[in-house]
C-alpha cells in the first residue's frame, strides 16, 4: 500500500504563503477522479466589486507560484497588483496542489505510484471551477503562463473562449511537439532508471538523488542555449565554471523535488494538445480562440523553437508574435537575465492596454 | 583482472573488409601507452607512383569506415577512387581499431575499464604514422571527416600543416564547446548509470542494454532537429511512427556496440581542442592552418550549430563556410537524405578542384 511521504520543500517556508483550497471531487479525462482535489493558490491585489480585474497565471514544470510572486508580479510590472487581482494556481502534481507525494486523507488511494493520469485539460477545469466557485470570477482580463503554463493558457483560451479576454502563452505550444515528447521521455527515464526509484515507491526523494541529478544535467543541455554556455553567462550569475553552476543552481533546484510529482507533470506536458477538442484539428481548435493573443517564444529556446510558435500563431485570429530575446533559452523563464522581465512587461503591458 | 570480450558486431561481417595494421607502441598525451596499437584501415583506389593522390578520411563517434564506403566514396562522388587513393582509418576506441573491448595480447592490460585516456591528438599521430610508414604517404590532397572526424581533420590541419593541402571538417569544431561537453556527459551517464555497466566490467554489452537504449533515445532528442520530428521525416524512411523509427533505427544501431568503446570515444570527443598546441589560444592554433579549408556545418545541427563553425572559420586563412542544408540535423551525416550527398559532393568537388 502506497502512502504519502513528507517533503519539506513543498511548504510555505520555500514558496511563501499560499492557500490550499479544495474544489471537491475532480473527474479526470483519462478516467478516475481525485476525490478531494486541493489547489495551492496565491493572490495579489484586490478583486474589484465588479470582479472584472482578474488575471490568471498558471505554473510550469517543476515551478510554483513563488517565481511569479518573486519575479513577475509587483509594482512596475505589467502584472501589477495595484490594478489587477492576480491569481496564481499551482498545477496539479506540482507538489503544493494535490500531488502523488502528498495524496492523503480522502486522496490516500492516489499516493505515489497510484496517482492517476492528469491532463492539462483537467488542470484548467479545476482552475476554472476554483476561480468561479471560490472567487466568483467569470472573466479574465488575461491568462498567462510559461512552458506548461503556456499549454494551460492555450487550453483556457480554447476551452473557455468567453472567459478569456487576453492570452499570453510564453515559451510553450498549444499542441506539444513530437520532439518535446521525446525530450520529456528522456527526462523521465533519467529518474525511473534509478534503482532507488523503485517503481515510484521510494521512501524519500533522497533515494532517487542520482536520477534527479541526471535529470538536472539533461536540463543543462536542453534548458539553456548553446550560446549560454559558450558565452559563459553563468559567470555573470556568480558561478566560477559550468560545473559550479550546475552544482549550485540546476542540481539543487531539482534535488529537493519529488520524483513522482515531476513524473505526473511530465506525463501531462507530453500530451498537452488543444486539438483534443476538435478531433485532432489544431487549426480548428486554435480558431476557437477569441482572446486577443500575444504568442511569446524565447528566441534561443531549444525545445520550443520560434518556428513551432509561428505555426500555431498563424491560426489565431488577430494574434501577434512577440519574440523574447534571451540567450538563456527556455530557462530564461526564471527571469535571471535583467533584460528578460522588461521585455515580458512590455509585451504584457501592451496586451493589457489593448481594448477587447 | 579485466579481459577483452567478444562482440561479433566488430567484424568484417558488419563493416566489410578492412585491414588491421599495427603501428607499434603509441605513447599517449595523457600518459601511458598502447603497447601494440592496431588501426583498422580501408582503402579505395590506387596510390599513384608519386604518392600524391591520397585523401584521408577519419571516423566519427560510433562510426566506422563502413559508412564512408557505402555512402561517401565511389564513382560519381567527390571521393572518387578512380582518381584518388582514399584511406579511411577507424579511430582508436571505435571497436575495430584498438579499443577497450578488444584489448588483448600485448594490450591485455588495457582491457575494458583499464583502457587509457586517448585524445584526438593521439589518433592523428597514429594515423600520420600509419600513412607514412605503411603507405609512404607524406602529403594529403584532402583530409575530411564528420563530427569527431571533423575534430580529427582540424587536428591534422593544425598539427601537420605541411602535409594537408585541403581540409573539409563536416559538422564538427576545432575546439569542442562547453555545451557539447555537457551533452556528451549526459550520454555517458545514460550508460554508466546502468547497474549492468558495473564500472565497465560487464561480461557482455547485453548487460548494459538498458543504458545503451537510453543513450540511443538521448541521441533521438539531440541528433536530429526539432523539424525532423515535426515533419515526420522518418515516414519517408519507411517507419510508421517515431517509436518505430527509434526502435528500428537508433536503438538497434547502438544496442550492438560496446559501452566501454563508446565511452573511450566520448572522453576524446569532450576534449577535442586544437588550442592545446598554442597554450589555449584558438585563433593562434587555427592561424597555423595552411590547408585550403571548407568548413561545412549542417544547418539544423542542434549541438554543432552553424554559429560555432563561423567563429572558428573566421580564424582560418582563405577558408570558406559552406553550409549543408539537412533537416536531419547532425545525423544528416548518415547520408539518408537524398539531398545530402549531392551537397557534400559539390563542396568537396569544388575544394578538390581548387589549386593549392
Amino acid at each position: 500500500m502506497s502512502t504519502a511521504i513528507d517533503n519539506p520543500y513543498y511548504s510555505p517556508e520555500f514558496h511563501g504563503e499560499y492557500e490550499l483550497i479544495s474544489i471537491g471531487r475532480l473527474d479526470l479525462e483519462e478516467g478516475g477522479s481525485i476525490p478531494d482535489c486541493h489547489l495551492a493558490v496565491a493572490t495579489f491585489g484586490t478583486l474589484s466589486a465588479a470582479k472584472d480585474n482578474a488575471i490568471f497565471v498558471s505554473t510550469w514544470y517543476s515551478g510554483t507560484h513563488q517565481i511569479f510572486r518573486d519575479e513577475y508580479i509587483g509594482e512596475g510590472h505589467a502584472l501589477d497588483p495595484s490594478t489587477y487581482f492576480i491569481v496564481v494556481i499551482d498545477q496539479i502534481g506540482n507538489g503544493l496542489s494535490t500531488s502523488p507525494h502528498n495524496a492523503s486523507g480522502a486522496n490516500a488511494d492516489l499516493a505515489m505510484s497510484n496517482f492517476p493520469k492528469v491532463r492539462i485539460g483537467d488542470d484548467v477545469v479545476a482552475q476554472e471551477r476554483l476561480l468561479r466557485e471560490h472567487f466568483g470570477i467569470e472573466t479574465l482580463q488575461l491568462v498567462t503562463g510559461g512552458s506548461m503554463g503556456a499549454q494551460q493558457t492555450y487550453e483556457w483560451a480554447v476551452r473557455f473562449p468567453d472567459k478569456v479576454k487576453r492570452a499570453a502563452p510564453i515559451a510553450g505550444t498549444a499542441q506539444n511537439t513530437d520532439h518535446d515528447f521525446l525530450y520529456v521521455r528522456v527526462l523521465r527515464e533519467a529518474i525511473t532508471s534509478d534503482p532507488g526509484f523503485h517503481g515510484g515507491e521510494y521512501s524519500s526523494n533522497a533515494d532517487v538523488a542520482a536520477g534527479l541529478e541526471r535529470h538536472a544535467r539533461i536540463w543543462g543541455v536542453m534548458g539553456f542555449s548553446t550560446e549560454f554556455w559558450k558565452q559563459k553567462v553563468y559567470t555573470g550569475l556568480g558561478f566560477e565554471d559550468m560545473d559550479a553552476f550546475l552544482a549550485g543552481f540546476l542540481q539543487p533546484y531539482f534535488a529537493v523535488m519529488d520524483p513522482n510529482d515531476l513524473l505526473a507533470m511530465m506525463w501531462k506536458w507530453q500530451r498537452g494538445d488543444v486539438a483534443r477538442h476538435t478531433g485532432g484539428d489544431l487549426a480548428a481548435a486554435l480558431g476557437r480562440i477569441t482572446a486577443k493573443t500575444f504568442v511569446l517564444p524565447i528566441d534561443e529556446d531549444m525545445f520550443f523553437p520560434i518556428r513551432d510558435h509561428v505555426t500555431e500563431q498563424a491560426h489565431i485570429k488577430g494574434s501577434e508574435l512577440r519574440v523574447i530575446n534571451d540567450v538563456l533559452g527556455h530557462l530564461g523563464l526564471f527571469a535571471v537575465n535583467p533584460d528578460y522581465m522588461p521585455q515580458v512587461d512590455r509585451h504584457l503591458g501592451e496586451l493589457l492596454a489593448t481594448p477587447v
